[in-house]
């Protein structure tokens, strides 16, 4: 911990988080249970797969106070990229199991599942839990992207639950790592070890989503501190009236922050990497789309505006992913040829020769520092790194060269002139809102009165989240019910079917039904800062995703 | 306006301003004059420029109601960059009119003093004022960067105001705007036209500031929205503790801001420019410094960081203004041998081949990526662009090659992976924080009252500004008090002292302390995001910068 703490920080550690009714007397909970339950899809493969941990019921909390119960011995970890809210998981974790009975124990186990898998870890005492309460960062016991997937591992991780008596490992993180926390619970069943695995839903994309978990924990937070600062930027450009501002938004393999955002702030250009795929765009339609809001707008006089991009842009767009996958097999198939040529030019023009026609076209119209970046920038494997390329400089280069021309066709006479924003990291590690304060309180409580009761192979859940706090419901959802089959790296693997934004949902028809006003108007909403004191109405709202999903 | 308002923003139209005591009954106010004043320097010369407004008294106000006075109509506009809080000077300018006759009127000329003189404006009606109050943004009227110097602009200015009777105009800029709102009183005072004029700090950069005033607005709101940012950058961080986050911060001209977000947050690395143009350090020894921290801390198993990189930085490395300007030299009398060169590196090899032995070794040791930049980004007079220069990526490649070398060299043997940022648009046009919207709505009122009074050549000012609003002391001080004559473009100018970071003051004494211990420990603060409401030691902290300077 730092020696000196924000004022910020110390008035929110005396924040009340709200609690779903059902836990609001302690985790000792009696369990009411629903249907048996069946997978996404590929019932028999998933079936099959997980033959302890399939089929199980969903369960909601039966909320009456059921006195002590057993002293529990729980470890926790977390998985993946930072979000919001992470250390209150832990908090109401370490609560509801002390609620069961004071004698219970937590551990931490540190830098992500590494931590469990080589038994690193530290017990967490009150005053470690009451230094993080409602603090963003996974400072506490810190996360990390090593694979819990290996039986060998599960030995590991068995090991070193026994050795502490950990009799059940809460893992906190998005689809993939419940996938794993899946797994693990199968494993042991299977074997007869009696550790419990419980997952929760964390990660700021908004892809782990289905009809069970309305939403992923730090989404909240995270598009509250994007949208604050679109908001801040777009005021600056409606009052500066000279710079087009093209932000690129975290999130690669869904849109979701980006639609949230854009629902929150009115930009005038967004895009939508799953609109993109599902129409097939190419580059030049997404960059006339961009230039058709800039000329409309200057022939108003307007020669500014904002245009929110999603980090996982260009994977979305068809030619490009071609053209990508072309570049690494030339590249892999002439790689000494390549690498003899000693001008960048040279290497270029070898490069378009051995590209289709489609990619060649494509790779020729690219601007010549993103021609370079797709050759040079590879990683230990020889592949392009596309995670590297910087989209929204991509763009403005490219409307750069389209209103060049469009000057000599058109009557445009505007100036456009450009800055670009990257935002992310300034997000992911946000105190969190007092959403995500509760919910993920919630989440972790809830984690706790499932071990109390028997569970594996669960992940925690909380329902109406649109609601006020109290009418939350909590419960438990069997892993095994978000999954379904996909290829992956050549394998068929089972993976919890991945949320992307739904082209025929509330939020997306939202965006659909007002952005062509958006493109010509100036219609920016400034959503300002996360505020945890002060007006319900400002302190407590939801996404507009969540609100117009609930619909 | 756009035609959904936030919920915060709705919130903060209720926010009541808080006004020194003096004004709390109104701008109609008695004034009591101070001693005679002299200018900072070079008494005599401005003296001669400014023979009729130079020692003048400073003022402040008598806080009794002095009852109606006379009908006032006034000009108002926004010059220079965008800064927190315009709209509530505006906002108070409007209110202190009315307080002093309710029929007086209030027009804001549009986009900047290129509204003045070309009659471009708008009458503010309570209605518009109302809409505005406590936003951040300059959309209510625009600001622009047009310079009202010349006395052809005067005149012109003179005929606006004299069709729409405008018998005042308030100016809120930056140290040159206010300059030459100086010019302009005094140029009126010369002619014997009656039209006064006044003026309002207005920067986030934060170096204009003198005795007389404590802080300019926009200031305190900007460097909290970065420290918001830095400390969630910090978070992440130390929660991933795997990169070196380097954020680049908007102020050229001085570090104010790079520095007042140090205080506040912590980072391992705090570059100032006053501080690298005292010491004459060269970029290698900047390297070295933050290399030292990367290394130490590595040593200690903490391969990540943070390192503060002010907007400005390599305008105040010597070697570095050297170099530029020999660049410039070069380019201007080799033009056409150096365009007849078709490749980079033979461009490249010439310059070196022209520089003086000091430049040549400076360019050498540049990345590639930089030489290039450097002699192909120019503006249209032939100058290298060094504000397109991407000083934390500069860094970055700077201290990726020396780090290797220390590989080789030393016993360093950790991970370097970097991100960088840069933080400008971002914060400023955030909705003020309370202290800004006090101070801005403070400095409008006063504003009102100097014009009240028949004042002109003045600047509205609030004093004791760290202590509770109830005791600031709101006054006008002589602009001529605060100028020194200054060699500008070839000629010697007027001009309001820039206020550099003062290397033997509070705030930096205050981070010299403790940086050796900040470089290897991880001490960073999370100051969080401006709160509005909620508890006071939150809400209405002041910056650290007016905190350690009124010490």
């Amino acid at each position: 911990m730092s020696q000196e703490i924000s004022a910020l920080q110390k008035a929110r550690y005396a924040y009340q988080v709200k609690l779903p009714k059902d836990l609001a007397h302690g985790a000792n909970v009696s369990l009411v249970e629903g249907k048996a339950t069946e997978s996404a899809a590929d019932h028999d493969a998933v079936k099959k797969l997980f033959p302890h941990t399939y089929g199980l019921p969903t369960v909601t909390f039966k909320g009456k106070d059921e006195g002590k119960g057993k002293a529990l011995t729980v470890g926790v970890l977390l998985s993946g990229g930072q979000a919001p809210g992470g250390h209150n998981v832990i908090a109401g974790l370490f609560d509801g199991l002390k609620s069961i009975n004071p004698a219970s124990k937590l551990f931490g186990f540190l830098g992500g599942p590494s931590g469990l898998i080589d038994g690193k870890y530290v017990e967490l005492t009150a005053a470690t839990i009451d230094a993080y309460r409602n603090t963003g960062g996974f400072d506490m016991i810190c996360s990390g992207r090593t694979k819990l997937e290996k039986a060998e591992d599960f030995e590991k991780s068995r090991a070193n639950c026994e050795k502490l008596g950990v009799q059940a490992v809460v893992i906190i993180g998005g689809d993939d790592s419940n996938t794993n926390a899946c797994l693990l619970a199968e494993y042991y069943k299977a074997k007869n070890v009696a550790i419990q695995v419980v997952g929760c839903p964390k990660t700021i994309d908004g892809d782990l989503k289905n009809d069970q978990i309305e939403a992923s924990f730090g989404f909240d937070t995270a598009c509250r501190v994007y949208s604050e600062l679109i908001g801040n930027i777009s005021r600056d450009a409606n009052s500066a009236r000279k710079y087009w501002h093209f932000v690129r938004l975290m999130g690669r393999s869904a849109s979701h922050i980006t639609l949230e955002c854009a629902l929150q702030t009115h930009p005038n250009v967004t895009l939508i990497g799953e609109e993109i795929l599902a129409k097939k765009q190419t580059i030049a339609e997404i960059v006339a789309t961009i230039c058709d809001s800039i000329t409309k707008r200057s022939a108003a006089g307007l020669n500014f505006g904002v245009v929110l991009v999603p980090e996982g842009l260009i994977e979305f767009i068809p030619e490009i992913k071609t053209l990508i996958a072309e570049l690494n097999d030339v590249l892999a198939e002439h790689k000494a040829t390549f690498e003899d040529f000693k001008s960048t030019d040279h290497k270029i023009d070898f490069m378009i020769g051995k590209l289709c026609a489609n990619s060649a076209k494509t790779y020729s119209t690219l601007p010549r520092s993103i021609q370079t970046q797709l050759i040079f920038d590879r990683d230990p494997h020889g592949n392009v790194q596309v995670s590297l390329i910087e989209t929204e400089k991509l763009l403005i280069e490219l409307v750069n060269l389209r209103l060049r021309e469009l000057k000599a066709e058109s009557g445009y006479k505007g100036k456009f002139t450009s800055q670009n924003h990257f935002l992310g990291y300034e997000g992911r590690c946000a105190a969190p809102s007092n959403f995500d304060a509760n919910y993920c309180y919630s989440l972790g409580y809830g984690a706790a009165a499932l071990i109390g009761a028997g569970k594996t192979g669960y992940m925690s859940s909380i329902k109406g989240l649109s609601k006020p706090g109290a009418e939350w419901v909590a419960g438990g959802v069997p892993i095994t019910m978000m999954m379904n089959i996909e290829r992956r790296h050549g394998s068929d693997k089972p993976v919890i079917q991945k949320a992307l934004v739904n082209l025929d949902g509330g939020p997306f028809q939202e965006l659909a039904r007002n952005r062509a006003e958006w493109a010509v108007a100036t219609d920016y909403v400034y959503p300002g800062p996360i505020q945890y004191f002060g007006p319900t109405e400002v302190c407590d709202q939801v996404t507009k995703t969540l609100e117009l999903e609930s619909k």
